[in-house]
Formats: structure tokens, sequence, C-alpha cells
């Protein structure tokens, strides 16, 4: 099979998720409705404390990705539909334990669940949802997909805490930092689209390529979504910005700052990250440190190769509609909160 | 095949879990060595995270219900072993995300995870064994056990968050008090206790007797721990008694005594059950309330009316050791803390 080379760049247009949202409009609508049925529970604040978040937006990226993949290995079923629920639910389950870790106050610009149903409702839901996407997999009965999925489950917990363990320490290397996204984001990426040939039953070939885009996909846009967080020029994402800097979490612009900063720079980044500095003036100030050392752009620049590398991944699979919507995610992914 | 009439009271013998401990000792070393070799990760604080519950006592009952459950229906094979470890990872995972929805201070005699870790940690490594459990499972590769131990996972959670959505609610009745611990506690008592029929392969029947066998026995179980919250005598449990009075947990016992007590005694239950009444004095009149109405002695004859149901499900099984442990198990869960 010949591979293509198919650049991430193209100024023809600006970056856009909809050639994606067009290709799974269909197939999101039969997800939509396994994740509404299957979040319901004869304990009423389990679906109000679920739907909170699942009915509160989110552009559902992860199931998305298993429908684009199913599109482009010409899958003609409907056992996806399933699995990318149980994909959403993991994610979902994640979301809900992160609020409660972090503290968070707000997700997809409202109330986090935590602080409206409080951390012991949102813990236990989140436990019901992880159960019920296992539910999903076992119904669905592929033990290759449930191997995917329980073994990303695990490495995302293993991400958590090890983003957990880093927290607050300003000599987190770049390397551990990109060992913990790809662990606590990237997994679930990779594994929702590798699963789409898996019930396709692609050869190995196809199924590590599908692989490969989610994971560097998903590595891109965890890069992206952290340097966001300190773009003052970035639009809204539903949470506030410095969300990270508040809660002392390591991430690549702060790396990258610390590491190319004065004396008197280090000083006030060890501060900061250790939680003596958490005013609006001291965020502004990291911003200013941040831009002075193109510790934003060189971020943005990190994620356009993770994103060159999902899109290199595609190149075995015959150029269509499936593919260039995946590409244009890949650039879409980049180029968010620009 | 006939069923023989199994007496749960015998008074020759003080009741035991020895037999029991005795009937799976060797299996358990088996699944003790799963259980330590599969809590390990690169990520240090989860072994010691772990370690620190797992290693903390406990009796490990749930997966000697799957070893005495196998050693009953003469399963020569150790696929049980991994199972069994999947079950308690779930019971553990369980436990941590309780300790951080109950606020727990001590658990097992020690100071709870919680409090030596932190919430965050806690809740990331009770998901951490969870998914680990489901990774066990897939290795397995019975279709048959993932949907009986995810259904149960699932309806563990559901069993969580009703509980919750009765604490510090005097208006809980015991049918709805019956409903949440036999999805807390007895569900995965039975699912333990069948997954040993289905991986020696009997009979719908054969694996439907496992099944009430652990339910009830979870069920009676649970009915002597609420038990033990409230009396004096007890034997230390390696919690703090009144733990359920001060969380405002509706069980048997406060049921009981409110139905029965007198305008003034249901005064003090409502005070005492919203919060405002928390102290030692409180917590003695409570136990004193509690006794006068007998309502230790009947939550543990509740609890002896579901001892005689397990044991009266293991009827179709053939007499000997493996029948006898699983009685006097059922006997010792009663008589616990006399």
């Amino acid at each position: 099979m010949s591979a293509d080379i198919i650049p991430l760049h193209d100024r023809r247009s600006d970056p856009s998720l909809d050639p994606m949202l067009a290709l799974t409009a269909q197939g999101m609508n039969a997800v939509n409705s396994v994740i509404l049925g299957r979040m319901q529970s004869e304990i009423p604040l389990i679906p109000a404390l679920a739907g909170h978040l699942i009915s509160g937006g989110g552009k559902r990226l992860r199931p998305m990705l298993t429908l684009a993949g199913a599109e482009l290995v010409g899958y003609q079923g409907s056992r996806h539909h399933k699995l990318a629920a149980a994909v959403e639910f993991i994610h979902t389950a994640t979301l809900l334990h992160d609020d409660v870790v972090d503290g968070s106050e707000m997700r997809r610009g409202k109330a986090a669940a935590n602080i409206i149903f409080g951390n012991p409702a949102t813990v236990l839901v989140g436990d019901f949802l992880f159960s019920r996407s296992f539910e999903l997999m076992t119904e669905d009965g592929s033990l290759k997909v449930l191997k995917i999925l329980s073994g990303a489950s695990a490495i995302i917990a293993e991400g958590e805490v090890d983003q957990l363990t880093a927290q607050r320490r300003i000599e987190t290397s770049e390397q551990r930092y990109l060992g913990i996204i790809r662990a606590k984001t990237a997994a679930l990426f990779a594994a929702a689209a590798r699963i789409a040939a898996v019930v396709a039953e692609c050869d190995e070939e196809k199924e590590q390529a599908l692989d490969e885009y989610g994971r560097n996909l998903g590595v891109a846009f965890q890069l992206v979504d952290d340097a966001i967080d300190y773009d003052s020029d970035a639009a809204a994402m539903g949470k506030d910005r410095g969300d990270d800097f508040r809660e002392g979490k390591m991430t690549l612009p702060v790396i990258l700052a610390y590491a190319r900063g004065s004396e008197e720079e280090r000083a006030f980044w060890r501060d900061a990250i250790i939680g003596h500095r958490t005013s609006d003036a001291d965020l502004d100030h990291a911003c200013a440190l941040i831009a002075r050392h193109d510790a934003l752009s060189d971020t943005r620049d990190r994620a356009r190769h993770f994103a060159q590398r999902a899109v290199d991944a595609l190149a075995i699979f015959p150029d269509g509609k499936a593919r260039q919507a995946m590409v244009e995610a890949a650039r879409f992914a980049v180029a968010r909160g620009y």
C-alpha cells in the first residue's frame, strides 16, 4: 500500500471540526441515544448528576474518533455505537473524578458537578458510569476491545496519580510531563480510534495506524489545552484561565518558561508552583514570563509536531471524506484557542 | 437431587471462620500473590496507597467465597485465583471511595488511606484498582464472568448513591434500607460466589444456589456490621463505634428504634440523624434507646434469618468439608461481635 504525504498546513481554510461533525453526525445520534439510555437508573441522583455533565455540551471528541475510524475503514455494522458510548462513559467518569481531585469550580462553562452535588455523589456517580462502560463492552462481547479499554483505563488512572505526584514540583521534566499526558489523555484517544479497526476486523497494521492517530492527536490536544490555560487571548474554554497555575500543575508552558528563565524568574516560578502566588497579578506576571520566552508558541509548535504525526499515521488509508475529516480534526486540535 | 435441611444453630461449638480459612488457605496464597503482583505500578504512590489498605488486614471474605464455592462444586482448575483477586480489587476500590465519601478517619484499625494520602490520591488509586480488576477478568476471558461482575459493580455504585440520598433522612423505611444493603454489599458477595460455578461450568441451578448463598450472607453480614456500630459490648471492629450515628446513616437499629420510640425519643432521633447530636453522651443515649426497644437483638434476628436462607441455598450440594465451612461462615457472620 503506497503511503501519501499529507500536509498538516493547508492555507485554503481555517481549521475546523465541521467535516468531522458532518462525517459522524448520524452515528453520533445513535451514540447519544445509548449514552442517554444507559446513564439512567432508579436512583434519581444518578441521571441528574451524570446528565448535568453529559448534557452540558462537550464535543464528544472521543466517541467521534471511534465513529470516524469506522468510516475510514469502511465498517458497515453498528457495534461501534455502543462502544463509542462506553468510551464517552469512561471519559465522563474521569472528568467527574478529576473535578473532585482538583476541587474544580467550573466545567464546560457551568458550575462543576462537585460544586452542585458535592464530592461524595460525584465520586460515586463516576464509579457508576465506569461500571456501565464495562457493561456496554461486555454486551458487545469483544475480548479484544475489553482488553484495549480496560488497559487504557488503568493507564489513565496511573497518569492521573502521576500528575498528582508531580503537582507543585517545579523540577518536573518535559519528558515526565509528556509521559503524564500520554497516559491521562492520549491513551483514551488511542483506544477510541483503535477499537474502530477491531470491530471492523482490520489487520494489525490498520489497528496500529488508528492507535497512533488517536495517541498523537491526544497529546496535541492536551498540549494546546495546557497552552490555552496561560493564553490571555484564547477564546473562552469554559474553565477559568489560570486553573493549572493556581493548582500548581506542571504543564509544558511552565516547564519551558522555568527552564529558560533568569534566576529571579525561577524564584517566582518556585514560589508560584508551591502555591504562594495565586493572585490575578501573579497570573498576569506568569503569562508575561511565558510570553517573553516564547513558551506558548513553542508549546503549540510541539502540539503541531504531534498533530503531524497523527496525520502521518493516516497515510496508509485511502483518501476520502473520512480521512480528510480526520486530518482536518488534527489541524483543528492545534489551532484551537487561536 | 434431594435437599438437606441444614440447621444454622449448632450448639456444639462457637461459630468460627476457621473452617473457611482452612478450606481456602492454599488458594488464598495464590490469590494474594495475584493481588500483590497486580497492585504494582511504576507510579510509586499506587502500590504505597493500595498496599496500606490491602496489607492492613481485612478478612478477604469475598475472594474466599469464590474459592469456597469452587471447592464446593469440585472445580479443579486455577482460573478462580485471578477472578477472586479481581473481586477483592473491586471491593478495595469501593472501600477507598467509601472512605472519601464518608470522610472516614479509621479503617481496619488504622488511619484510613484518605487521612494519610489525601482524598485525591485515594479516589484515583481506587480507579486504578477498579481498572485492574477488569483487566484481570478480561485476561481470564469469560464474558459471563465479566457480565456478572460489571453488573455487580454498577449495582454497588447505585447502592452507594442510594445510601447517600437516604443519609440524614429519618423517614428511610426498612424496605429501602434492605434495598441499599442488597446493592452496596450483597451484590458483590453474590457475584463472588456465583463466578465459582461459572468457571466450573456448573448448571444454572448451582450457579443460582451459590448466588443466593452469597447474597443472603452479604445481607446478614451487613446487618451485623450495622448492629455492631451501636453495640457497646461488641469487640473492636477497627472502626470507631458510632460512625454511622455521627454520619447520620439510617441503618436498621435506628429504623427500628425510631419506629418503636415515644414522641420524645423520635424527636431525639430526628435531631441526631440530621447531625445535631454528635457527642459521646448523645451516642450513649442512642445506644440506650436502641437497647430499650430490642432493636439490636432484632437486627441480629433479621441477620439470622438471612444467614439461614444462605445456608438453605446450599442444600442442593453434597455434604462435605466445603459445605460445612460455608455453613459455619454463615453462623460466624451472625455471631460476630457478640
